[in-house]
């Protein structure tokens, strides 16, 4: 008989071993790792990280994960809400147009929620372990994912938390060390759990996605763990997941791809963000980052105009935003930002960057249009400046900035995390990132994380 | 603008006090609350209430909530999934067609959690507030179900934890006395955390998707608290609760019944099960007991024909049952031990029971047969008895044992929770089911309660 979609991935993550897993897929894990926890510092100041954080607090007796950016600890499932919810509060965090999703958001704080907890009962999760089950649990969203992309995401289901769920039980799994059963059973309990509409996209609610997510799924591996059951058939089955989740899309479950081989990690690999706003507006930043580079300067901007296809339009609603999420979801502002030369990073979307005269201006000289010449899901743009002196310079941008094709730097991601974490790491910042890039050689990742997350003197 | 759903169960929610609920809720809500409280405690000792509940306790670093059946405490949302857990995992808890699903086993163990909560924050829920919040949780889980009933159900979702979600949402919004916006907001918050499939019928997670809906309702009222938003329209919009979980079907939203006029719990009621087998058995085994009660002796028995409609035979799928799990789904065992006179309750489903000889004879001499004159949807069987003296005797049963039309009595759930809490409460059990039948006086259901789900020594 051949395997279900549920039992082929049971093998995989529990057979999976950190020696089977390329380079590069563990060097790319440990940047998500590193990665996340900045974007989770600073999900820890605003939106709806702090206010998931404080009321997890509140009533929480105590327990061996830390409640990030706080003095404070929670058991691992409520940590792990919590601290996905901040990781996923700013928009900020790494991302996958394979899946299509966040799955850092969910996989890290999930999974240190849970080493924290091993920790507290006599056992290390090494780095290496860590790196794998992170492994495990990407692999996993993606082979779920593969089966009903694009027409799940497209039907409105947020898959950053209906993927996540399997995402997070199968890296809880693999962090357990689950056998191939129980690592079953953990995947298919996380049938159970998948939820997250997109109707909530712009509120509050849309970062706990994140969070319901990364608790529903380690939730799922720890009721595996204790020796709960699923039906083996809870994902492919009827009035399964894919039956239920899919739309009126029957999944091709016969073409999924091949676990491992290659790994969606190296092929597909992730998207680091360079610029605290949409992924859809990253393109047009680096466009318009490069005229800058070239020598353009704001004060000869006549007028600029940014075409790309409708779907930035569907996306970026915002024209001249008057909050700083607005912001994050405008066509004009992360480019007028840019064309001034100023930081597409946190500090350009705060309350008082939007007043900055000189944005302000810029960005009431840059319009949107449609270019009928791209198809829908593309992430190409063009930026057409025309200056004062009546010439014009322009720039196009396809890649992603941060995908694989261009790739942000070390020192960019170095970069990236001390402004994350100025609030919370202050001068630590540095050595912090350079400990969590390294995690590989990590013999107890919760003795180099937990430090960071809390705000405990160690 | 006409009101969507979410902001007519905003209102209705918010503005419910305990003054404006008919007599007939109060006391079925208190009804509600001692039989709940019977069946989860029964629950900690049998499948998946005690796997789930040592897993939160092994990683729980306490907090306000008991942990049912232990000595140990857990965060709220903690306990809630654990002890809400516990009271399905019998399915011996109460239910209602028209949600349709079990109402109880998500909402009381959401309150009582969130009840301890609040009590450890300085603030006494009342008994008349816990009994107005678990009504305004029913009429949600009512109101929700009402736009989508049948086809959410008949596609494969497990309604109990789907509609759950939101009756937790509403009960714990309730209780935390949350404004009509707050309110609202936890309602569509809720919308992103609605899961389970039914295809996990039959395993461990069955009763876990209990658990799932009260830790995700009463999540999303906390963070409503916290001041988390939620889109307006996360229930009726485009990429909705509704657009997503109720098929191909477009909800009728304008003929949604009025909340409160009539109150749902009032005119549909629920269905307290007077046997530990699963619902759809109740009549074959009401019809069974009347006709020993006219006279009929097991010894007699020649052969037995169960006559009622087909989805009986989808249901109760084993017909001489292996194990307690599959002897509550079986259209025989549970004929058979009315037959033989013996008990319907707890004690009638445990390993030992099945080895009954005379209940095994039995068995093999009823037989099940779809009476193709009833409707798929009802729930009228015949039980036609042959007698060895060449006679015959036979009872019909329509109305389902323990609904409103054939109520249980008093002394019946007395007994029914003597016999679930033998183990824990032991000679406590009497004055903790009178406690609890009238906690509508009590000044803080904490006081009542806690002391009865905790092992330790008040």
């Amino acid at each position: 008989m051949p395997e279900t979609p549920a039992e082929r991935l049971a093998h995989f993550v529990s057979e999976l071993e950190p020696t089977a897993v390329p380079d590069t897929a563990m060097q790319t894990a440990a940047r998500c790792f590193v990665d996340t926890l900045g974007v989770l510092l600073a999900g820890t100041k605003e939106g709806a990280g702090p206010l998931t954080i404080r009321s997890v607090r509140k009533r929480s007796g105590g327990g061996p994960s830390p409640l990030a950016g706080t003095d404070a600890y929670a058991s691992p499932t409520d940590a792990a809400f919590a601290n996905a919810t901040a990781a996923h509060s700013l928009d900020f965090d790494d991302y996958t147009v394979a899946v299509p999703g966040h799955t850092s958001a969910v996989l890290v704080p999930a999974l240190l929620a849970l080493c924290s907890s091993e920790k507290a009962l006599g056992r290390s999760v090494s780095g290496k372990e860590a790196l794998c089950a992170y492994v495990a649990g990407f692999e996993t969203m993606n082979f779920v994912g593969a089966a009903i992309r694009p027409s799940h995401y497209d039907a409105g289901w947020h898959a950053t938390s209906t993927l996540g769920v399997f995402g997070a039980a199968a890296a809880g799994a693999s962090a357990l060390r689950l056998g191939t059963e129980q690592t079953q059973h953990a995947l298919c309990a996380a049938a159970s759990a998948a939820a997250g509409v997109r109707r909530n996209f712009g509120s509050g609610t849309k970062p706990i996605h994140a969070g319901t997510a990364a608790r529903g799924g380690l939730s799922a591996a720890l009721s595996a763990a204790a020796g709960v059951t699923a039906a083996s058939d809870a994902l492919s089955g009827e009035y399964g997941f894919f039956d239920l989740y899919a739309g009126t899309t029957t999944p091709d479950i016969d073409s999924l791809p091949e676990l491992g081989s290659p790994f969606a990690l190296v092929d597909d690999g992730v998207i680091f963000k360079k610029y605290a706003c949409c992924g859809a507006a990253h393109t047009s930043v680096a466009a318009a980052e490069a005229l800058v580079e070239d020598g353009l300067v704001a004060s000869d901007v006549a007028r600029a105009t940014l075409s790309g296809p409708k779907r930035l339009e569907d996306i970026l609603r915002y024209d001249v935003p008057s909050t700083p999420e607005e912001a994050k979801f405008s066509t004009r502002y992360p480019v007028a930002r840019a064309l001034a030369g100023e930081s597409g990073g946190l500090s350009g979307y705060t309350r008082d960057a939007l007043d900055d005269e000189l944005v302000l201006d810029l960005c009431h000289k840059v319009r949107f249009e449609v270019d009928e010449t791209r198809p829908y899901h593309d992430s190409g743009v063009t930026v057409h400046v025309e200056l004062s002196s009546g010439e014009s310079v322009t720039a196009s941008q396809s890649a992603r900035p941060g995908s694989p094709v261009d790739p942000i730097s070390v020192s960019e991601l170095r970069q990236k995390f001390i402004e994350c974490t100025a609030e919370t790491l202050g001068d630590r910042a540095p050595s912090a990132f350079d400990s969590v890039l390294t995690i590989e050689d990590a013999a107890d990742v919760s003795d180099v994380v937990d430090p960071l997350l809390s705000t405990q003197t160690p």
